[in-house]
């Protein structure tokens, strides 16, 4: 019995120490008890230095697999330190639809040194699985299916089972065909042996069987398999034909991905990057959401600019404006940070976005009095002015209404636009919260005290 | 064959006009067709009043399943809106591990009429899931498992299964144990199949199978799930008793959960909000978290406080402090979503946090001196002045590089002390970037230019 206590954080010590010490067996033994999957995860751990070091030990029949469980960035740090023969060596043997996903990551000439080492019915195959389009479910499926007729009896299946060399352990359903490869329905394995054997196919399987069309979207494969409770679902084409099967294990892939992408995102960082990339390839991505961001705050600065004659004559005016603006931009990415996750799970569409934006506007307006009050009497007691404190909370209610209503639109309006709304939500949402913030207070106080 | 081309959107749609119309039957043609999951999300993707209305039709044996799948906030709407009778009825005939999970969050009155009207088993069973800590293994357990002896022959095992009434249908392993009920192996089904009648399961099993011990953490359970590519794996107790299995449809709920949750704490929400709830309630919670960064709001006005004099004489520096604070701000949420991201996988630790920080030192010297030049710029085309150009320079570059540090630091420093690196770290990282960052800036200056 496998003892799986050691956590990733216990893992990576020893490695640490193990390469440190160049003490080689060390690693080696580290690695001998690992899955391919908690390699790449270890991989990921380790600074680039570390990372090749470790790379350089991994055993040759598991490289394929682990680059398959690498994030992008991370494979191609890793295919970099790999020369052409280790490359084809690690990609001989995967299944299909694995080449497939590193496939477009390989060096030009190595993919075609492959494609010309593989035989017709392979590289067909690979072609196929390459035609269709990324995050669909002809990328995820596996061909590994096992299909029986639904005119033969459960005896015959167990004896064409025996016959077969091997079946994939997590087979559970078998797919049941008509005599042209259309689908009919599934058995259940479980089913198959607690049934007298003279029974035909057809009386026992289930007929209603969720089929993936082989170009439904990854994302909504995924929500079918949660909300169905699936373990495994056949793949079919436009016609009907069984083409194989989509296994939960890439679907659990599927979601992580999903949800990690929204954080990302919001962050203005691309889901696959490598948390121990070197600094000048991640300055430079970065560079360009700060350089984004950096036009907003130049246009709040251009917006305080129109109101030099208030500031330089009530200096108490520059010291709390930014607390307007602060105040709206948290009450905004609150509102925006649940419209997201909602569009994510397909919940807001137009006929409740008119509801969700009612609602926005009132906790808006409760939240925008309430701290209206509190900012105002704390203004008033720092600065002795009634007229500050007035504003100051006038303007607060101004800039969370605006936080509220910006935080559904957005949203809404970049989704409808095709944008990613985790992506571009936050720095749009952000202007308009220092745009009004800045000039409600600024423009209120022009009026009144000047 | 079933279809299932209609997306959420679309179904929501039909149901929003029929609920509209009153046109009941068409209501309940929409559910008919709907596995409970989709129904909850449904039901998710309604504002209150229409979410009543479609609860009222919902059958009721599928409500208990249906409450199972809602976030606990949607839940509460929805069993306040049950009367007592309703509720027994849902949760009778629930599976234990199923109905603890709802358990909890019954009326009083009713979680104990039902222990009352629950055999003993039933109760002990019930009583021991509650036993086992929320977000531990023995949650997630089934108990509904398929136990062979080792030292049986595979026609036996055949002979068993038949003579069971029914094998749930997701059963693709069966487990293996001792006389003793000590968990010895499995055996895949597919295995039983196409082996002779006459072999001992003991020479077919697997023996190096991954055991779940029943206290461990569920995002454990989630991250060996995802390495082993497991699909279903048994539970055992510190003895090595079996008992029960995990089964990865679970699992799945937990990964999403999980990663839901990151994002949702870096806004100050709770990942079981529901999107549409009262207006009354969300803004109560909201408020606490608008109330602690108000707090750092002003902290910061404070500091901006201790420069009034600066302000005073020079207007510039009031229209372009909020850039410092911004960018410094921008540059560290980037830094700290990397951060948390790390942390939640476990790729984070103390073997490698030293080297991370040099490298976010790194790229926030690079990025710090490459937008410190643009603004440096701007600011002296802007204001004319050399020394405000440099000033501002400065102050950036400093202010980029505490956020690079604090965007290691912080959530390190958090997860040390047990405290959710995603829900306080991002107003702790911008109190650090606005308090440095208008410090720099008006320190700057009132050294230099007064």
């Amino acid at each position: 019995m496998a003892e799986t206590t050691e956590t990733l954080e216990d893992r990576l010590s020893r490695i640490h120490r193990a390469l440190g010490d160049e003490h080689l067996e060390a690693v080696d033994a580290v690695l001998d008890d690992l899955e391919p999957a908690e390699i790449a995860l270890l991989l990921e751990s380790l600074p680039p230095a570390a990372r090749i070091r470790l790379w350089q030990r991994v055993p040759g029949e598991v490289d394929g697999e682990v680059l398959l469980h690498v994030h992008d960035e991370v494979r191609s740090t890793l295919l970099d330190d790999m020369d052409h023969e280790e490359i084809v060596a690690a990609a001989t043997g995967m299944d299909t639809a694995d080449l497939a996903e590193i496939f477009e990551d390989l060096p030009q000439q190595v993919a075609e040194d492959m494609l010309r080492s593989m035989d017709a019915l392979q590289r067909e195959r690979l072609e196929e699985t390459l035609s269709f389009e990324e995050d669909s479910a002809g990328r995820l499926m596996r061909t590994d299916t096992i299909a029986v007729r639904s005119d033969v009896s459960l005896e015959t299946v167990c004896r064409f089972l025996r016959w077969k060399e091997s079946i994939p352990d997590n087979t559970h359903l078998l797919m049941v065909v008509d005599r042209d490869g259309l689908f009919q329905g599934t058995l259940p394995m479980a089913r198959l042996i607690s049934h007298p054997p003279e029974m035909a196919v057809a009386d026992l399987m289930d007929h209603e069987v969720d089929s993936i069309r082989v170009d439904m979207k990854s994302r909504d494969v995924a929500t079918l398999f949660q909300t169905h409770d699936l373990v495994s679902a056949p793949v079919v084409d436009e016609a009907g034909l069984l083409l194989g099967r989509i296994v939960i294990d890439d679907i659990v892939d599927v979601i992580r991905e999903d949800s990690e992408q929204a954080l990302m995102n919001m962050a203005g960082l691309d889901e696959e990057e490598d948390l121990f990339a070197p600094v000048l390839p991640s300055a430079k991505r970065r560079a360009v959401w700060l350089g984004i961001n950096l036009i907003t705050a130049f246009l709040a600065a251009w917006v305080i600019g129109r109101f030099e004659d208030a500031l330089d004559q009530i200096v108490a005016l520059a010291v709390l404006m930014p607390i307007v603006a602060s105040m709206g931009g948290i009450a905004g990415s609150q509102t925006l940070t649940l419209a997201i996750r909602g569009l994510a799970l397909g919940q807001i569409s137009s006929t409740n976005s008119a509801w969700l934006l009612r609602k926005e506007v009132g906790i808006a307006i409760l939240n925008g009095v309430l701290w209206a009050l509190v900012v105002a009497v704390l203004a008033l007691l720092w600065f002795k002015s009634i007229a500050i404190g007035t504003i100051i909370g006038a303007a607060l209610v101004i800039n969370m209404l605006a936080a509220g209503i910006a935080g559904i639109v957005i949203p809404l309006l970049l989704k409808r636009a095709g944008i990613d709304p985790a992506l571009s939500g936050s720095v749009i949402l952000t202007t308009v919260t220092d745009v009004v913030g800045f000039m409600s207070f600024l423009g209120l106080a022009t009026y009144f005290l000047l």
